[in-house]
Protein backbone atom coordinates (compact mmCIF):
# COMPACT_ATOMS: atom_id res chain seq x y z
CA UNK A 1 0.00 0.00 0.00
CA UNK A 2 2.72 2.35 0.86
CA UNK A 3 3.40 2.29 -3.32
CA UNK A 4 -0.04 4.06 -3.90
CA UNK A 5 0.22 7.71 -4.43
CA UNK A 6 -3.68 7.94 -2.56
CA UNK A 7 -2.44 5.92 0.54
CA UNK A 8 0.44 8.36 1.16
CA UNK A 9 -0.55 11.70 -0.10
CA UNK A 10 -4.01 13.58 -0.04
CA UNK A 11 -3.71 14.43 -3.46
CA UNK A 12 -4.25 18.13 -3.36
CA UNK A 13 -6.07 20.66 -1.43
CA UNK A 14 -8.44 19.23 0.89
CA UNK A 15 -11.77 20.62 -0.21
CA UNK A 16 -14.40 18.24 2.35
CA UNK A 17 -13.44 15.10 4.20
CA UNK A 18 -15.36 12.29 6.04
CA UNK A 19 -14.94 8.86 7.13
CA UNK A 20 -15.42 7.49 3.33
CA UNK A 21 -13.69 10.32 0.83
CA UNK A 22 -12.29 13.06 0.56
CA UNK A 23 -12.65 16.32 -1.85
CA UNK A 24 -9.64 17.50 -3.48
CA UNK A 25 -9.31 20.54 -5.59
CA UNK A 26 -7.16 19.95 -8.43
CA UNK A 27 -4.01 22.64 -9.21
CA UNK A 28 -4.44 22.17 -13.11
CA UNK A 29 -4.65 25.62 -14.66
CA UNK A 30 -6.32 24.49 -17.82
CA UNK A 31 -8.90 23.41 -15.75
CA UNK A 32 -10.33 25.60 -13.30
CA UNK A 33 -12.85 23.85 -11.09
CA UNK A 34 -11.53 20.55 -11.67
CA UNK A 35 -12.55 18.68 -8.41
CA UNK A 36 -11.46 15.04 -7.53
CA UNK A 37 -13.26 12.86 -4.58
CA UNK A 38 -10.37 9.97 -3.51
CA UNK A 39 -11.24 6.76 -1.04
CA UNK A 40 -9.84 7.07 2.08
CA UNK A 41 -9.28 3.47 2.26
CA UNK A 42 -7.44 1.37 -0.19
CA UNK A 43 -9.68 -0.24 -2.75
CA UNK A 44 -9.59 -1.12 -5.93
CA UNK A 45 -12.51 -0.95 -7.93
CA UNK A 46 -16.05 0.78 -6.86
CA UNK A 47 -17.71 -2.73 -7.27
CA UNK A 48 -15.76 -3.27 -4.48
CA UNK A 49 -17.34 -1.38 -2.20
CA UNK A 50 -20.83 -1.74 -0.37
CA UNK A 51 -24.03 -0.34 -2.14
CA UNK A 52 -24.09 1.71 0.48
CA UNK A 53 -20.50 3.20 0.12
CA UNK A 54 -20.72 3.40 -3.40
CA UNK A 55 -24.32 5.63 -3.79
CA UNK A 56 -22.10 7.94 -0.99
CA UNK A 57 -19.57 8.48 -2.79
CA UNK A 58 -21.43 8.75 -5.96
CA UNK A 59 -24.02 11.25 -4.40
CA UNK A 60 -20.94 13.15 -3.20
CA UNK A 61 -19.92 13.38 -7.20
CA UNK A 62 -23.49 14.69 -7.78
CA UNK A 63 -23.40 17.41 -5.73
CA UNK A 64 -19.87 18.39 -6.71
CA UNK A 65 -21.32 18.37 -10.04
CA UNK A 66 -23.87 20.67 -8.77
CA UNK A 67 -21.74 23.11 -7.17
CA UNK A 68 -19.46 23.19 -10.51
CA UNK A 69 -22.26 23.81 -12.84
CA UNK A 70 -23.52 26.35 -10.40
CA UNK A 71 -20.36 28.39 -10.05
CA UNK A 72 -19.16 27.86 -13.49
CA UNK A 73 -22.00 27.22 -15.56
CA UNK A 74 -19.55 25.05 -17.86
CA UNK A 75 -20.57 23.48 -21.00
CA UNK A 76 -20.40 20.21 -19.90
CA UNK A 77 -19.51 18.48 -16.85
CA UNK A 78 -17.26 15.54 -17.55
CA UNK A 79 -17.02 12.33 -15.11
CA UNK A 80 -13.96 9.55 -14.85
CA UNK A 81 -12.70 6.94 -13.18
CA UNK A 82 -10.12 4.76 -14.38
CA UNK A 83 -7.29 4.39 -12.15
CA UNK A 84 -5.20 2.33 -14.74
CA UNK A 85 -2.42 3.65 -13.18
CA UNK A 86 -3.53 4.77 -9.33
CA UNK A 87 -5.79 1.57 -9.04
CA UNK A 88 -7.53 3.21 -5.87
CA UNK A 89 -10.99 4.77 -6.08
CA UNK A 90 -11.07 7.88 -7.26
CA UNK A 91 -13.44 10.10 -9.29
CA UNK A 92 -12.44 13.05 -11.52
CA UNK A 93 -15.53 15.47 -12.10
CA UNK A 94 -14.56 18.31 -14.48
CA UNK A 95 -15.82 21.28 -16.05
CA UNK A 96 -15.47 22.01 -20.11
CA UNK A 97 -16.17 24.81 -22.15
CA UNK A 98 -16.91 25.33 -25.79
CA UNK A 99 -12.80 26.24 -27.27
CA UNK A 100 -10.80 24.64 -24.07
CA UNK A 101 -8.04 23.12 -24.29
CA UNK A 102 -9.40 19.60 -25.09
CA UNK A 103 -12.91 20.53 -26.59
CA UNK A 104 -14.69 18.50 -27.27
CA UNK A 105 -12.27 15.49 -26.53
CA UNK A 106 -12.14 14.12 -22.71
CA UNK A 107 -8.95 15.94 -21.44
CA UNK A 108 -6.90 12.87 -21.95
CA UNK A 109 -7.64 12.86 -25.19
CA UNK A 110 -6.04 15.09 -28.38
CA UNK A 111 -5.53 18.92 -27.74
CA UNK A 112 -7.50 21.16 -29.89
CA UNK A 113 -7.32 24.52 -28.54
CA UNK A 114 -3.45 24.74 -27.71
CA UNK A 115 -3.66 28.90 -27.65
CA UNK A 116 -6.89 28.70 -24.96
CA UNK A 117 -6.25 30.13 -21.44
CA UNK A 118 -8.95 30.09 -19.08
CA UNK A 119 -11.06 32.98 -18.63
CA UNK A 120 -10.91 35.59 -15.82
CA UNK A 121 -14.43 34.81 -14.56
CA UNK A 122 -13.60 31.10 -14.50
CA UNK A 123 -10.28 31.69 -12.56
CA UNK A 124 -12.44 33.96 -10.21
CA UNK A 125 -15.43 30.92 -10.23
CA UNK A 126 -12.09 28.43 -8.85
CA UNK A 127 -11.20 30.87 -6.26
CA UNK A 128 -14.77 31.40 -4.96
CA UNK A 129 -15.08 27.17 -4.82
CA UNK A 130 -12.28 27.21 -2.85
CA UNK A 131 -13.30 29.65 -0.11
CA UNK A 132 -16.56 28.40 -0.30
CA UNK A 133 -16.70 24.60 -1.28
CA UNK A 134 -17.55 23.27 2.13
CA UNK A 135 -20.63 25.54 3.24
CA UNK A 136 -22.16 24.48 -0.45
CA UNK A 137 -21.34 20.85 -0.47
CA UNK A 138 -23.19 21.14 3.19
CA UNK A 139 -25.75 22.77 1.76
CA UNK A 140 -26.85 20.52 -0.31
CA UNK A 141 -29.26 17.91 0.62
CA UNK B 1 -34.38 16.46 -29.93
CA UNK B 2 -34.04 15.06 -33.70
CA UNK B 3 -30.48 15.99 -33.85
CA UNK B 4 -29.49 14.06 -30.89
CA UNK B 5 -27.68 10.52 -31.81
CA UNK B 6 -29.01 8.60 -28.79
CA UNK B 7 -32.74 10.18 -29.33
CA UNK B 8 -32.65 8.81 -32.80
CA UNK B 9 -30.79 5.89 -32.31
CA UNK B 10 -30.66 2.90 -29.50
CA UNK B 11 -26.94 3.32 -29.95
CA UNK B 12 -26.26 -0.89 -30.50
CA UNK B 13 -27.07 -4.30 -29.76
CA UNK B 14 -29.75 -4.06 -26.21
CA UNK B 15 -28.51 -6.21 -24.01
CA UNK B 16 -31.32 -4.75 -21.73
CA UNK B 17 -33.89 -2.23 -21.26
CA UNK B 18 -36.33 -0.81 -18.45
CA UNK B 19 -38.35 2.42 -18.40
CA UNK B 20 -35.09 4.32 -17.68
CA UNK B 21 -32.27 3.37 -19.72
CA UNK B 22 -31.18 0.49 -21.92
CA UNK B 23 -27.67 -1.10 -21.69
CA UNK B 24 -25.76 -1.46 -25.05
CA UNK B 25 -22.95 -4.24 -26.21
CA UNK B 26 -20.28 -2.33 -28.46
CA UNK B 27 -19.33 -3.36 -31.10
CA UNK B 28 -15.65 -2.14 -30.86
CA UNK B 29 -13.29 -4.80 -32.23
CA UNK B 30 -9.88 -3.83 -29.43
CA UNK B 31 -12.33 -3.88 -26.42
CA UNK B 32 -14.43 -6.87 -25.92
CA UNK B 33 -17.10 -5.93 -23.25
CA UNK B 34 -17.54 -2.76 -23.74
CA UNK B 35 -20.62 -1.63 -22.36
CA UNK B 36 -22.79 1.38 -22.66
CA UNK B 37 -25.69 2.78 -20.37
CA UNK B 38 -27.92 5.34 -22.10
CA UNK B 39 -31.09 7.08 -20.55
CA UNK B 40 -33.76 6.68 -22.36
CA UNK B 41 -34.75 10.23 -22.25
CA UNK B 42 -32.60 13.13 -23.56
CA UNK B 43 -31.67 14.21 -20.29
CA UNK B 44 -27.84 16.74 -20.78
CA UNK B 45 -26.46 16.07 -16.99
CA UNK B 46 -26.58 13.42 -14.37
CA UNK B 47 -27.06 16.52 -11.70
CA UNK B 48 -30.37 17.42 -13.59
CA UNK B 49 -32.17 13.52 -12.72
CA UNK B 50 -33.70 13.02 -9.60
CA UNK B 51 -31.56 11.50 -6.88
CA UNK B 52 -33.42 8.07 -7.43
CA UNK B 53 -33.20 7.53 -11.04
CA UNK B 54 -29.39 9.09 -10.71
CA UNK B 55 -28.79 6.23 -8.13
CA UNK B 56 -30.79 3.53 -10.25
CA UNK B 57 -28.15 4.26 -13.05
CA UNK B 58 -25.68 4.17 -11.19
CA UNK B 59 -26.42 0.76 -9.50
CA UNK B 60 -26.70 -0.40 -13.36
CA UNK B 61 -23.20 0.84 -14.08
CA UNK B 62 -21.79 -1.22 -10.94
CA UNK B 63 -23.81 -4.27 -11.91
CA UNK B 64 -22.36 -3.98 -15.65
CA UNK B 65 -19.04 -3.76 -13.95
CA UNK B 66 -19.60 -6.88 -12.03
CA UNK B 67 -20.22 -8.53 -15.04
CA UNK B 68 -17.73 -7.83 -16.43
CA UNK B 69 -15.21 -8.38 -13.78
CA UNK B 70 -16.67 -12.04 -13.80
CA UNK B 71 -16.25 -12.67 -17.37
CA UNK B 72 -13.06 -10.90 -18.40
CA UNK B 73 -11.67 -10.59 -15.16
CA UNK B 74 -9.88 -7.46 -16.38
CA UNK B 75 -6.78 -5.63 -15.18
CA UNK B 76 -9.14 -2.65 -14.22
CA UNK B 77 -12.87 -1.32 -15.08
CA UNK B 78 -12.68 1.92 -16.24
CA UNK B 79 -15.92 3.97 -15.94
CA UNK B 80 -16.86 7.86 -18.07
CA UNK B 81 -19.66 9.90 -18.41
CA UNK B 82 -18.12 12.95 -20.84
CA UNK B 83 -21.19 13.60 -23.41
CA UNK B 84 -19.35 16.54 -24.81
CA UNK B 85 -20.47 15.72 -28.08
CA UNK B 86 -23.22 13.71 -27.29
CA UNK B 87 -24.87 15.40 -24.47
CA UNK B 88 -27.58 13.02 -23.92
CA UNK B 89 -26.52 10.96 -20.48
CA UNK B 90 -24.52 7.79 -20.90
CA UNK B 91 -21.90 6.05 -19.50
CA UNK B 92 -19.13 3.95 -20.72
CA UNK B 93 -17.95 0.38 -18.62
CA UNK B 94 -14.98 -0.40 -20.39
CA UNK B 95 -12.77 -3.41 -19.45
CA UNK B 96 -9.10 -2.79 -19.61
CA UNK B 97 -5.96 -5.57 -19.75
CA UNK B 98 -2.32 -4.87 -19.63
CA UNK B 99 -1.12 -4.37 -22.91
CA UNK B 100 -4.33 -3.16 -24.47
CA UNK B 101 -4.59 -0.63 -27.52
CA UNK B 102 -4.36 2.25 -24.93
CA UNK B 103 -3.14 0.74 -21.47
CA UNK B 104 -2.39 2.44 -18.93
CA UNK B 105 -3.76 5.68 -20.63
CA UNK B 106 -7.55 6.16 -21.04
CA UNK B 107 -9.37 4.88 -24.00
CA UNK B 108 -9.25 8.32 -25.22
CA UNK B 109 -5.80 9.11 -24.75
CA UNK B 110 -2.46 7.77 -26.54
CA UNK B 111 -2.52 4.14 -28.25
CA UNK B 112 0.60 2.81 -26.52
CA UNK B 113 0.26 -0.80 -27.98
CA UNK B 114 -0.69 -0.14 -31.64
CA UNK B 115 -0.09 -4.31 -32.10
CA UNK B 116 -2.47 -5.34 -29.82
CA UNK B 117 -5.10 -7.85 -30.53
CA UNK B 118 -7.52 -8.96 -27.84
CA UNK B 119 -6.80 -12.86 -27.10
CA UNK B 120 -9.13 -15.63 -28.09
CA UNK B 121 -10.32 -16.02 -24.63
CA UNK B 122 -11.82 -12.46 -24.12
CA UNK B 123 -13.25 -12.70 -27.49
CA UNK B 124 -15.16 -15.98 -26.19
CA UNK B 125 -16.25 -13.88 -22.93
CA UNK B 126 -17.58 -11.49 -25.08
CA UNK B 127 -19.94 -13.62 -26.48
CA UNK B 128 -20.57 -15.23 -23.39
CA UNK B 129 -21.91 -12.01 -22.39
CA UNK B 130 -23.97 -11.08 -25.38
CA UNK B 131 -25.81 -14.58 -24.81
CA UNK B 132 -25.96 -14.32 -20.65
CA UNK B 133 -26.21 -10.47 -20.10
CA UNK B 134 -30.12 -10.07 -19.08
CA UNK B 135 -30.19 -13.21 -16.61
CA UNK B 136 -26.77 -12.17 -15.35
CA UNK B 137 -27.95 -8.74 -15.09
CA UNK B 138 -31.43 -9.86 -13.21
CA UNK B 139 -29.60 -12.36 -10.94
CA UNK B 140 -27.85 -9.41 -9.16
CA UNK B 141 -29.49 -7.56 -6.46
Amino acid sequence: MSTCFFCSNLGGEVLYRNNLFRIIAIDEPNYPGYLRIVLNEHTKELSDLTDQDNISIYLAVIKCEKIIRKLFSPEKINLASFGNMTPHVHWHIIPRFIGDLHFPNPTWGEVTNPQYIPSKVVIEAHQTMLNQFNQLFLALA
